[in-house]
């Protein structure tokens, strides 16, 4: 199999680690760059890197020596995954994409560019057609394969549009949709993240952008291309309304959210079809054959009490997500609980999975 | 001032406990008689418990000798607080109140009665206009001052309601109400309660029978009494949707409710109006100079991040509830966050200023 | 590869979910009994368990039946892995030995049975001696191959002896040791294990009959084989004097150990070499080539801060120790600190791993 | 009564947000002045903090304008407490002794100078006469009254020396002392403090310089006096070994230390003897009135599952120490565990006894 060549942008942070463990061993990928800031570059990654995961720091990467995050560095990365902080993220990830570079971010900063995709690989890699597009016209025209950029969606809102996907393709529309969050502090870095001190007994009630973030990018995530294929097209407020109340919670890794919604259609589905409707969900990626896409896009789970972030955060290496408590709700239609890896399917495992995407559509 | 003589049922208990350390100390109660099972009856109540709480068992209580659950053993009793447990509160709870003891009572068992109080003190101490009616009735017809049970909510009910009766007093009824709980695990009591290992770095997104009591009870709380007195009538499913998501969470004391409303009338009114409704409120109880009666019944408070439980949870002693976070939801038409304290105004706490409010009316 | 058949008794319980997941895959052992309380036996194993591991249910034991826990019923085992509670265990795993079965138990009933050995299979598998000598012994006598029982030792005691072995390899006898312990709940067991309340923002500096346990065991575990192998001998407290002191903190699994040391022979070695000595070790088991052997046995951190339990108890799988922070001691020679996964290598694990050498023995 | 003058330097910090809470409602001290960074400055004191604490700012601070650190703004000050990070407190608080004034610092820079006294209160307030002869000489030789510093122990050294100060007394010298300690998140302070990811379901086995601390101040804080009362005279090597092992654990408030010791005098007195020694000794600020001193200096638990820091850190108001378990050790001669209250007895608690024992004294 051809290997490419990946680049990690903040490769130091708490994003950029878990890109550099998914990336050890991978099939497809062969990481050969890293990049930091001033402060690390030109020494070894093991010496530049405070590494705060649960796996030992891949050998692989360890002696790989850090540079700065200059796109000329990265010239010969066929992608390059970007962990940077949104302080730096705009100008730096801005620099590699005119330099014709394929640049997959976790940074919010380009995510609410029409032209840029915001693909939750395992909702709507169909968003990926407008890199298709961009690519075959540049093509057309005779010029250089062009550099173009794709947002990982915010975390919490990943877990929220995984089990919308399938319900809206089976039984139309949303028209109302709440969510509350319980959110794992992985989520918030740790330079320095939450203080220890802030979530020991105790619940953070607020999030500071988080409920813009899952309303706003609900919307451009279960939106439409555009016909020509040049942009996605947000839903408007008429086609659905979302309210999400955002909570940090003692819990390591995995975002729980007690969702409720409202379908435009009536009548509504039963309980049972929405959940045969979840569970018999394939998402595209696993139909590629991407190495990482989840055998099991949903897992529906029957038992009352279930899922929970400790037992189901692993689920299919954290690709896939748990869907529980599905019953009727007095006020809208539906409520269930979602549970989702914050920092797999949430993150950097996006990331990958995109590319996996990428690389099966000969988009890099 | 004259002091009342109060027995607490289910003493060696959790609620038990918490019972006895608010009496200790109360200017209006003496703690005479407690009452648990036969394998503790006998013994003198140090000797008996198993005390679990952060304040020391009161001396006045260490040396009382624990009886059994009968209604002859506290025939004195001006008052009785019962912290039993539902698998006992039924039978035991109706022996006395058929013996003529006030009793109040922290099990679900009667909490359906129509003609069972369902009362948070701080909201809704009017429907103790059924126990008046009831006395009088009996005074009129010459026969003996009638027993009586009242209920406290459940714990979750008493924080979600709180806010809710200033809103419905100025600006009408409500018609659609959601709330996702966060809830404590101090109020699953301790024999053995949440196990350790089910809640740290976890979420557990159930608590049975949870939900249905959340849903349930705000409709009798908020309900109206009936013309003749004799009974309280619930709002019906055309006069308030009302639904419930629980979760429990890795936090000792607090229930934190993300909660949203939208009222009947039009225009709704505007965050700074619903503001100031919840700071003005004063409750009953104050007004009655009622011991415990928080002086500041709700606090609203500004910053974006609170209120929290480990920082929140103990104003006005527990008495007074947080609200924070106030603003408009794009779905119904606000949203908030509310704290309160799940052992003091959603439990033992409540009784006690249950039975204050009575002795201020002269019902017991 | 010859694959031997294996059983598991207390199949429901903590202990017994962790033997199955283990024995999931296992290139040697083949699981096909499953025994549990009378309460369980008849049901489909997914039927009779609240399984409650981060890992999923293997699919191999879901539809095996469980039965009771009768020897008739393992007889066709070769090997019979007991999770069983101390009140159980004593009777039953009596039973089959006597009926000529093996059995590996993580009870403490027969622990301190000269003729039974007590072993952490990455420090004495040599005291399996009183095994072969028990098994040949019966063949000299013509007799049927014999039952034994060979014990797991205390979760807490593994971590703690296995810096100890090398040590003393190396540098002779140790004549003075203390600990204290910081131990993961998940310890406990789930029915109901540790209380939330009980562990949640708080220690319980106490763990019943847990610092006898440690402060006997090291003595067995470190002690050596009688001459005519028939048992092993206690370190007498001339040779060693023991101390520990246990404590229960919010950790969900994960054994750390603050210990201390002072050796018999002046001078003591240096730090380094000390390190060197553990670094190199090499236990038995992995130069056996058994499966699930450590490949390094004691993982030498030189960070300041490590080992921590979330990051480092999974090392090898759970089977390797980590020990940090070596320096010396004022008051003994050394002092350091060991982290051991305490439902690996300190029970159900160190059960399969015995098994291992037992089958590379011949022994099974 | 005549109440003084109080100022607080590092008001907005940890600390210094814990001594404006004892000091509001104090009997003797009237807090007058707050100093804090430039960047503070110039603003209300409710508007330059961000208030961590579970009590409410109180409102007799909120008003105060911050002044920046400089003796010139403290001059009326009769004591000034200082809550400085150790970066700033060297250069200011000398600044503010060679002003005259009367400083009782928790920063670590002065505590090793032999002329300025390191004081527990309920330990060795008789090092104050190191003040007192200070004082006295400047008196005698005609000098205006010196400015001088005090310094507050570590937190950790605090609770290890409080049952051993009785034990000394009466049981004469300690040869050799060992100690691990359990301790709460809350002495790391917030800026940022011990982060989340560092702390949940984790033990962080390194607190940096704690150790050295601990093994330091001990010696000095149950020293000698000089005979010229110039200074305190640290025990020697000889005199007492001391080895510390500090530990981060998830606990709010509270540091749990796991003690062994060894007397010099053989033979070692009982547990009995032990116990008793502890639950009579009645501390010299208790004798002297001081508002703040605890009526029950060490409580002594029989419980064996106690001291708890959920269940005990707040005896007499966290000016308390709690000792259990005590039994005799296979190595030294006794273990026990002691609970202390970091923030009150090991931090601003103790500043603020120290500034009663000094009015008692007629030093301030």
């Amino acid at each position: 199999m051809v290997r490419k060549i990946a680049g990690v942008l903040g490769a130091t942070g708490s994003v950029g680690q878990r890109f550099i463990l998914l990336l050890a061993d991978h099939p497809n990928f062969e990481l050969k760059v890293l990049g930091a800031s001033e402060r690390s570059a030109g020494k070894k990654y093991v010496d530049a890197v405070n590494w705060k995961q649960t796996d030992l720091l891949p050998e692989s990467a360890k002696d790989l020596i850090v540079t700065e995050c200059k796109a000329s560095e990265f010239k010969d990365c066929d992608v390059v995954f970007s962990g940077l902080d949104s302080d730096f993220a705009g100008k730096i990830e801005k620099e590699f994409v005119e330099a014709g570079l394929a640049v997959i971010s976790n940074a919010k900063n380009y995510r609410r560019e029409p032209g840029v995709p915001l693909v939750v690989p395992i909702v709507n890699p169909e968003h990926l057609e407008v890199v298709s597009h961009k690519v075959e016209s540049a093509k057309a025209e005779g010029k250089p394969k062009p550099g173009f950029i794709i947002c990982i969606s915010n975390c919490s809102t990943a877990g929220l549009v995984a089990p919308l996907k399938p319900l809206v393709e089976q039984f139309g529309p949303i028209e109302a949709l709440t969510t509350s969050t319980l959110q794992a502090i992985s989520g918030a870095g740790f330079s320095p993240g939450v203080p220890g001190i802030d979530i020991l007994d105790n619940i953070v009630p607020y999030i500071g952008g988080e409920e813009d973030k899952m309303e706003w990018e609900t919307k451009k995530i279960l939106g439409h291309l555009a016909s020509d294929k040049s942009h996605v097209e947000l839903l408007s407020p008429e086609e659905i309304k979302v309210s999400a109340q955002c909570n940090r919670v003692p819990v390591s890794d995995g975002h729980t959210e007690c969702i409720s919604l409202k379908f435009k259609n009536r009548p509504a589905p039963s309980v049972e079809t929405v959940k045969k409707c979840l569970s018999e969900y394939v998402c595209d990626a696993f139909k590629l054959g991407c190495h990482s896409a989840p055998k099991q896009t949903i897992h529906v789970l029957d038992q009352p009490d279930r899922p929970q972030p400790r037992l189901d955060r692993n689920r299919d290496a954290g690709y896939g997500v748990s869907v529980g408590r599905i019953r009727e709700d007095p006020v809208l239609d539906f409520k269930m609980v979602v549970l989702s890896h914050n920092t797999v399917i949430g993150a950097a495992g996006s990331g990958i999975l995109i590319a996996e995407i990428l690389l099966a559509r000969n988009l890099i």
